[in-house]
């Protein structure tokens, strides 16, 4: 039922890349289990910003050996008394503060099991009242990769988590802008229907196979990496020149 | 005649810090092979800039234990037709789209061969029309590195791959400013011959072996780390007090 | 006396994200000892300020398995005639520049034994004079992560390292600002005494025992992961609303 443990612990946090967060966390997995490999995937969420950090564990469907355990890390109600959860869903392990970060993968699968990590009984009680990613997600990361934990044994399964759905829930909009200018949106491929344009305030574009088929410095629309429909520009940024941003509300205008 | 694989991958790309796509290439290659070592080298190539990638490729070359596969996405042509590269050279492996940033180091080994990356072949068929990094490099990587396929199981050998060397073709130039300031040029050791000086604009900087040979502040020209001559002010930044960039020649002054 | 070996050596560095130096570092690691297992701590120390390197490298103390080897480079020397040393210290080893940086650490053990590292004994005459991290500090490092020399091989014992204590000597003070904007003092948790509250300047804040326990948008100060006072605001950057900085000194309110 639980997929067996793949030895991998990844890492997606708001820490950025100037403290040493990263890597007292990744000490931290390593104190617990020496020989779990630790994945980067990024620490540049916006700071405190849940439903960014719910985008990016979803990106994670899928894409790492079955058994994988997912550590994230957007929390800003670290200092209150917020829960810690640990999540088996899409045959994979999740650690995440109980705040919505985890309510898109949740909702991508209707058998998931969610369990309040507890510290007592794992014998985890903070060293920090700031800082839980490093003294309770690592090292119950840590066990579950290695196995010597089972997903049962973090804690007691509950059936109250936050499962907002922030990335997929609500209007038809921009969820993540990347590093290139591709405007992301929440409208998953086969939403598209008939539509052969998307219109976004003043802003349209035609919906296309890939950049190939437009010119350099063109706009399109496009099914991207992640499944969902993209605006972007050939060779060039649709956030700089478009002025949409994480949020902004998309048409789809049909034939 | 090939080099033995070592069982590490290494990532070169301009995808930035702030979204999942490193993590996803990394969690394609686990998936591919969980027993293959992945190592960011940079994800902070300049976006779609091939010449700084291919700087960034021919750093690497005898940086690494033998067989190392070095994986190169500066793909600004990714959703075209252009093709994926598998090269042997320089005792290595390296993946790549073609479109010149390999040049600098097939310029460097006569001896290299290069093929097309059969995604068919392979069973390769991408998932996506824009994230070739991940699902074809990713998995021929770990292929590769983990010795599942031969380098000539990647596919036709070609002789007609984009080799134009985008470092050291074409003028005396600054070739890569770092993080210090230090503007480094692809002029290389042996090239400096009798001159004591380098030139660039009004800008002007005695040869000196190393910082240790001039004050606090001062500039000087020096042959760096990378065998490549270097302008630089000791403890400062030679790019800030210069104004020169990627591209700005520069000119050897002789005795 | 000296700890096992665990196989791991961390990397702490101002070497940045947008350079190959990072994954050049790696490689001569890996070249050195293919078994080892390397752990990013943070490129992101502010270029050549060895008080915030200090910092970096005292926060790793008790954070990683005993005999982990800890690299620091932050060089600002490099290429003039200071040494390089190895130190056991703190249930671990470290590899720095003879600068300062790691007299933070010395403070914290009484037993530690510093060696001057001998390029010619362990046979690492540089490659460069400008990249020190690469020619001797990493293969030293992996040869001592992987056992294949003891930490006496590393070179003489000295007694006159540069032992200044970067982070705790010399007033209270801020002495390092994180990526939420917290501000992190040397004043450690035994020195607050019956205080209850921490001047700056014009600016206060009442001390607390975490986040929770104040508005959101609230001040406070409170002790922090690294067992340190810290002052923040919840959910928000004390950094940009107090203009304090690195430096900035501080002041114990008692009741």
């Amino acid at each position: 039922m639980y997929p067996r443990p793949s030895g991998i612990v990844t890492l997606t946090t708001d820490f950025g890349q100037r403290d040493p967060y990263v890597g007292i966390v990744k000490g931290a997995v390593l104190r617990a289990s020496p020989k779990v490999q630790v994945v980067d995937v990024t620490h540049g969420a916006p700071p405190q910003d849940v439903a960014a950090g719910a985008f990016l564990l979803w990106s994670l469907i899928g894409r790492f050996p079955s058994g994988t355990v997912h550590v994230g890390v957007v929390d800003p109600g670290v200092g209150t008394d917020r829960r810690l959860l640990a999540v088996a869903a899409c045959d994979a392990y999740w650690l995440v503060p109980d705040n919505g970060m985890i309510g898109a993968v949740l909702a991508r699968d209707d058998a998931h099991e969610v369990r309040v990590v507890d510290v007592e009984h794992l014998r985890l009680q903070p060293a920090s009242a700031t800082f839980h990613g490093r003294d309770v997600l690592a090292p119950a990361a840590a066990w579950l990769a290695a196995g010597r934990y089972g997903f049962s044994a973090m804690g007691t399964r509950v059936t109250d988590a936050d499962a907002r759905d922030l990335v997929f829930g609500g209007d038809r909009r921009v969820v993540h802008v990347d590093h290139y200018g591709n405007l992301i949106s929440n409208v998953e491929a086969d939403a598209i229907g008939a539509a052969t344009a998307v219109q976004a305030g003043d802003w349209r574009a035609d919906i296309h196979r890939t950049y190939g088929d437009v010119a350099e410095g063109e706009r399109l629309a496009y099914i991207g990496a992640f499944g969902l429909l993209e605006v972007a520009r050939r060779n060039g940024s649709a956030a700089d020149e478009t002025g949409l941003q994480v949020g902004s509300t998309i048409e789809l205008l049909g034939p």
